[in-house]
């Protein structure tokens, strides 16, 4: 079988949270997030990130965080805001409409958005009351396209915001792979003092399933557990997904995970760089998106799955590869000596 | 720590499901839910109910399971009908509605729904267009009192649907326990023959997490991926659920577990029965309500955890006691011995 | 044709409406609500009510004022209470429900709501986050069987919402029938101190169109037309509704007109009274339920047009009369003719 | 007071409508549309698009009138796909995905949909299932813009939709000012020969109040009357809108108002023509943008209003001016001189 680069959710998880699954398996737990292991994650979430009235809730995947997070926070005539390559907008089969809501889209290059870019949004929705009112901005970190905020960046956006009262919500599908960028100067514990709402995704990072949204700004903690239960995202079993943070948050053992599924980007980024090679974007995580002509992805493809991602011309076109917390040297090497053997 | 009787979801999984995630964990897999493990576990389903048009569909749990079927069914101005004890009516935080359906409740003794119930709701909906068109029947099997269909209440109520052309809709969070009931004469097979959609739940039968639904009816399963992406159910690590299937429908396993589960609830209700203990249900499955003194609720409690179900009079309450697939002989055992040391 | 006291919806308009919509029919007036009838109508109604700080909405009818209303008010967890007989449970083809709401129903006699039916509701939805939270209550005045709330019963229902937070919203369709009842001592001021939200309806009062929505509580104002706007119910000629309310408000038209019919209503009771036929419910508004003969109905359905609401036994049935401002002493008179004649 | 080129329904409507208001006000007729001014006025439709098996439905405004058919069309998971300056994506308040639908927009010049502005929103939607499916193409005629659909666009647009599954619905708030302006060779039988659904806008061509869905396609008809139940949109006094539409199509008032306003407005166009100005697009109904300096806006401000729509550089800007069915001669002249005297 061929070696995938398809994805970061191409493998089980990492072996220490089964251990603690076999470990504690008979044990009988509280149901519905009330095991000891989910209340464990839950703490050292919030003391990972020093914010002990922050609020943590486990749920199974990201289009659940996003759309409980967005339809809890926004009244009926209120919308959000993201850029147009949002997952929330392209790839959530109409999530958030389902839950009610409009997402005005802002093209953007990078899949950031900065308050330039909102202004004009917020200058053209001023036709009270014959718009849907923005209120919320939906931002991810590291993007879709595989880029990231700075600590100035998203310092500006979060300002930008408040003074605009709009919430800012990340989804950090990939949170992990983004604040262990190696240009990245931004920490956890800012992401929590800058946005009302986040989320840690665990699926894209080394656990089997699970986001953790943290809720930072009191006024939308109240009552969030009904959210959870109505969308049906409440588990019986909570404990599984408790046992997923709790093992990824020990030892930084999450952040561990992430940095090297960049690192194994990086070095396929390098070969290619050194080989002229342009690409998409300027990616410092575990996506890239190289430009290669036709017959090189008829090569890499003989040993390697990819996703072709656009169409550049008649002869190149950009490739998108993401590594993983289990993307080992072997992979990585053989597929960079492609690259050397070809270019 | 006291053994719970409370539910049947406090331990963990079966081991053979832990075993085999464990065995493929560090293979790559395809992502939400086309991986082998999901497509075999659908395959075995599909053979057991002998019904290859059948489609299956995985999901995390009963609320979610419940949502997704009843929305992707109903057009906006249609309902669901229900028997007043359903878990969508009292127990999923309005999940139901919150997609917009109408649930009309009808109050019966056993947590049964039979034609004669149903008939009086449809005369009383007749004034269109003021009035919710009810068009699915939900019901439950083994109920929320633990009461189970026979055979042949379960083909009067499907026969009578298709005369109304309403859709029958089985929620089987407990079907192994409703089918392996020591006075069950209905079968899996059966019950997809009979109705339009149902689903065999894991949850509460060994699974760490998981329901199989299972649409028989042609004309339900169009585009129904859609409806799971869009409600946040599709897991990106498909495999999990699916070896959780792919496991306990092996060799029969679902049924065993289920089975021993109603064993072991049987062997209470019979010591209490005894001891001339009456109950709030007449229940052969995993559930089971005796109406004990108040004094013997406090005895049962120094040593173990269950729900006082409903107060009875001022010295009597039903309580309710769970087992589970996991319920050793230990417990019940020492459960027993209390009830002919008391009473 | 047989004259019809089937609704108080049959006629058109009090003439004085027709009258301003002809003379003011080629101005030019401001769209969507700001035309000055409008303007005038809202500050009319909040001159009677004597409550400068309460917000006036005029919409069309009385299922877009209720799903509006339930809809801007309620978080998506959140649900409402009604009696069993409320429009919104029964005549609304789910309009609450599809947007996302559940309405708890409680059985009452009378069709009104008291804090003792509403006690063993919030007794029972103390699951945290299994059930949904009620948050408002919805009651109608006069019901929709005809009886009426009295200050004292409005008091002691606004006091106990106000201690267990629930929102009180009186759906006001006949709130002139309500109020101008010869047995009523509550008054419209006092309404609008009891209640967090009601309309003044104006279709079953002598309007062509219209329902004022009157929010007493300054939280619920906020944006409150953005919802009117979402829900397709903010008429780009609005003066059409303005002037509805405008002439409805003068001179005391409303109150008037709502009398009128209650008065030719109590003709027709008090003529069966005489001969001891017994009613449905003791009303004292437009609404009447006689209890009668097979025999009679027949004999009545000659000349008039009116529902046979409900089956006593065999040989009698209720039937629904009801009067409007506009039923005249001709057709009165020669109903009670009849009955005088056959009974 | 200023005369008003603001918009279509600054004025009340067309005395027919208002005679016949009168004369029948003291009928007594059925609710809900059943009235036989409503069943006249659907039979009139029907003759006019020479389509009898065609359903027609009454509602009070467009964006109720888009709200019902799009939701009451599609299923959770399908989109509705609209030109970028399109009324149900910038004006109704979110009114269609609070309904649970999202609406794709497409950049277009002129406000119109051609299958080569399709096509490529098919082709990146077919991630199944995590993407929404499209299927339904909203088109108004005229457009937002002013311009209109000639019969051959109609048509290939028509046979396009047909060929990839997707339902036409055409908006015909200002259907009239489309069919008659001076260019158009389209028809109201042709319109009704190639959509599967759409509306003769009454409140902007002479109505007080109203909009008549038109629904083609026989499989589109079933059960409609409940979704305009559940929206709130079923007038109780139906004969409102029943009369609207019964006079409006009597002997073609309909179109001859709206022929009126596209003269007037082409008076004015043809006055600035004359004089070299340039429009922000060429439109031949009642819609005009002439891009005029600011200095002219500010002249002719002393004596009209209307909109300034869109700032083109420093010293110009396009103003919208709309011309009614009762814009009369003296406005339009006035206007003309002012023209006629300052450029």
């Amino acid at each position: 079988m061929k070696f995938s680069f398809k994805n970061d959710y191409s493998e089980g998880c990492h072996p220490n949270i089964l251990q603690t699954l076999l470990q504690c398996n008979l044990e009988q737990q509280a149901g519905y997030g009330e095991d000891e292991y989910s209340l464990k994650a839950k703490e050292l979430i919030k003391e990972k990130i020093k914010k002990a009235d922050s609020e943590v809730y486990l749920v199974s995947g990201g289009t659940q965080a996003n759309l409980i997070v967005i339809s809890s926070i926004l009244k009926p005539y209120q919308c959000a805001i993201s850029a147009s390559s949002g997952h929330v907008l392209n790839n959530e089969t109409g999530a958030i409409e389902a839950t009610g809501h409009k997402i005005l889209s802002i093209e953007t290059e990078d899949g950031k958005l900065r308050p330039s870019d909102i202004i004009p949004v917020l200058e053209s929705h001023k036709n009270v009351p014959h718009q849907v009112m923005p209120k919320l901005v939906y931002i991810s970190n590291s993007t879709e396209l595989g880029t990231i905020y700075q600590a100035k960046e998203l310092e500006e956006l979060s300002d930008f915001c408040r003074q605009n009262r709009l919430y800012l919500f990340m989804d950090g599908a990939r949170l992990g792979h983004g604040l262990t960028s190696e240009i990245s100067d931004l920490t956890l514990e800012r992401v929590a003092e800058l946005t009302d709402i986040f989320y840690l995704g665990g699926t894209k990072n080394g656990a089997l399933i699970g986001e953790a949204i943290v809720i930072n700004t009191i006024s939308l903690q109240e009552d969030f557990a009904f959210n959870i239960k109505q969308k049906g995202a409440l588990l019986a079993k909570g404990r599984l997904l408790g046992i997923q943070f709790l093992e990824l948050m020990k030892d930084d053992l999450y952040f561990d995970l992430a940095k090297h599924a960049n690192q194994q980007a990086m070095k396929i980024k390098n070969a290619f760089r050194s080989k002229g090679v342009q690409f998409l974007a300027d990616t410092y995580t575990n996506q890239i998106f190289p430009i290669v002509s036709n017959e090189l992805i008829e090569v890499l493809s003989e040993s390697f799955d990819f996703f072709v991602w656009k169409k550049v011309n008649e002869d190149f076109s950009a490739i998108r590869l993401i590594t993983s917390w289990n993307t080992g040297d072997d992979a990585v090497n053989s597929f960079i000596e492609i690259i050397n053997r070809e270019l």
